[in-house]
């Protein structure tokens, strides 16, 4: 048997998965400040579920990707493609929850595509999602936790925001009926990859005729909010993008960009996408979902939402790219390392009662072996423990980068100035 | 459409995951305070590797409760049924690795199993392993870091523990043949839940003689690990015991544990079972196993390993039950709340940049209606922004616990007594 992973998933050894920990750090704290709350949901759901017509069952494309299979009871079961319809789902089954519910969630979605350059069949994705509120304050909500989340991580991104219904508008305005007013927002999210000519082409390929693909797309090229409100005056998108605006900080990273589409049918609203200036790739995306989940319900009364995923994978592309993420195989901080056929039992015991990360060797190497291996995980320091010195209860501590050494207690070795290093 | 979890799956809503969280946290500290570094794989494997041999292919009981499916490409794949099989492909895929390796991985398992109380199709296990040292120090390093574990949390345990070379040198002692000795270990892993009745009935069931099967069970009830060591006087596996014993700390939580089998068949040294002497359940379990990792390399070199999983089902329930876990609902601090048509958006920027996790009003509701929301999210404090207030910077904070209230600036209001509240 050769060892193989399956196609298109990752193993994330400690020099990843070291540095994944802290951007989730980085990530909740922020989404924990803004009075989001944490919500976790199974990465198996029922395929009635994950097909609903509302949960996008109608862009076919995503629904091709899902793994499916069968329990043992022959019920029919997939992985999970996002993190959106399974919120749909719980907020369905909890008719309960006091609204707004602001909830963050980090998980693992699986999509069975084609394997490119940056694309997996299984990654992490962080949502923040507020369900429950119509009102533009919540989008504007969801904009600012956007603007600190890249502030705290230091890339340069150019938030784009449109709204659906100015898109709906325009396409209708260009002769297209609002029944096939989804196929052209699915094929303008191509835009940006495929350019003019490409959209052009493939609306052509859809039935459309050259003057509609042309009309539509020669709509989108107004410059300000303000053109549009003249072209459509009483149009309800435009007029709810003057009032997010209105709520935001003055920030020049967000910006309005009439031609952003965004691919999945259920967006009723503004819709938003975070673009990296560093790399020409989709940071975070989301928008407004107002229908979704009444319609799950069965319900009448529409329960609005508004939100947003981070791609978690392209962020730590570009930070990986810029040298913002440092690669640490260990978190360890001393390393023990005995000398002879001295006991570290003791002195190790109390390292880890003080709260320092200590290893020990093991196996019973010598000095040389064991600096080796320190050095191979990358652990700052070595503790030297001979007989003497475990009678004396006083040992030799090694800053493995610069060589200089300090001898005492446990208490006087991981004092102060040490400790300073130490928890850097 | 009736919404619907898959069976055996649940959602985690934030009262449930706050909790979660926090507890994840206390215990990867101590993995890390341990030397161990974390490790991601993915929660897909190809069919081979889950059902290679030495992955306990040959206790089929675990292969028969595998999710399985195909990718597009027609590839055979499944869903882990835990994180051991999935280190060992690691293991084999990295040669450069430097041993030991000490990992900690956390992550969802999948087993399509009959649902029963506390038994999930979809749970976390977390793990701790030490690969490529085969003294039993490392076995004795296991031992530690499940003694600490249990000390952090405050339950009362039994950390039974046994050899696989002894029991299945009491089998043979009991006139069966060393091609057998699996199927008896596994027979007798129910010992607990079945009973010696039960345990000789199933042996009986599967062809053992009632002689052989009695002289095994009876063959499990010395006492001590002296009484084995005069029983089977060059037997390893109580050498391998005795030395362990003698590198632990003095805690009468760990015990020699005779009739203790642990049913996966990958084992070969000692082995460890976790049990609450609270709840009649076991909270972690594991053991030495040398040859899966060789096994899976096809190499003669054996890579020994030694482990642990911890049920963070069963360890959640006993501390639930014990009351010892708080469902926080919301990690909110401060809810503002304006009146009138009060401006809050700069307070809640600074209170936000100050560090204090704040939410807001999103919809325009009166003051009894926002507190009404806050005292359902269990939100500590309010803070009032009034027209007056914003123009002189002042607002007032109300505790709605004890319904006190303080005047202040921002800086004022979250310095001190109150900030130490806040970060309890």
């Amino acid at each position: 048997m050769k060892l193989q992973l399956a196609r298109g998933t990752r193993d994330f050894p400690p020099e990843d998965k070291i540095a994944r920990q802290e951007l989730t750090k980085t990530l909740t704290n922020i989404f924990e400040r803004y009075g989001f709350a944490p919500l976790e949901t199974p990465v198996i759901e029922r395929m009635d579920v994950l097909a609903a017509k509302y949960a996008g069952g109608e862009t076919a494309d995503v629904m091709k990707e899902v793994f499916r299979f069968q329990d043992q009871g022959g019920r029919e079961l997939g992985l999970r493609f996002d993190l959106t319809v399974p919120l749909a789902r719980y907020v369905g089954m909890n008719p309960e929850l006091k609204l707004p519910f602001k909830r963050y969630q980090i998980g693992k979605v699986y999509r069975d595509g084609p394997i490119k350059q940056g694309r997996y069949r299984e990654f992490w994705q962080y949502d923040v999602d507020i369900v429950g509120c119509k009102a533009m304050q919540a989008d504007a909500e969801i904009i600012r936790v956007v603007l600190d989340v890249f502030s705290a991580l230091g890339l340069d991104v150019e938030v784009r925001v449109n709204n659906r219904k100015l898109l709906s508008a325009l396409i209708e305005q260009a002769g297209i009926s609002p029944e096939l007013a989804e196929t052209v927002i699915i094929t303008l999210d191509k835009l940006d990859k495929a350019g003019e000519e490409g959209v052009i082409a493939e609306l052509k390929d859809k039935g459309f005729d050259k003057e509609e693909a042309e009309a539509v797309i020669k709509s989108l090229k107004e410059k300000t909010l303000d053109d549009y409100e003249q072209l459509l005056p009483r149009n309800e998108g435009a007029k709810e993008l003057k009032e997010l605006f209105s709520l935001l900080p003055k920030d020049e990273r967000v910006v309005f960009f009439p031609s952003l589409a965004r691919g999945l049918a259920y967006y009723t609203g503004p819709v938003f996408e975070v673009y990296s200036k560093d790399l020409p790739i989709s940071l975070a995306g989301g928008g407004r979902y107002d229908d979704m989940i009444g319609n799950y319900l069965g319900s009448k009364q529409a329960i609005p939402a508004t939100g947003l995923a981070f791609g978690f994978e392209p962020i730590l592309d570009v930070l990986k790219k810029q040298g913002k993420i440092t690669a640490k195989k260990s978190l360890t901080q001393i390393y023990v390392i005995p000398i002879g056929d001295a006991d570290a039992t003791t002195v190790v015991r109390e390292l880890r009662a003080a709260g320092v990360n200590t290893d020990v060797d093991l196996m019973g190497r010598g000095p040389s072996k064991n600096l080796r291996y320190a050095d191979a995980y990358g652990i700052p320091y070595a503790l030297f423990v001979g007989e003497d010195e475990r009678k004396a209860g006083k040992y030799t501590l090694r800053d493995l980068q610069t060589g200089e050494e300090k001898k005492g207690t446990v208490q006087e070795l991981i004092s102060t100035t040490t400790l300073e290093r130490l928890n850097q």
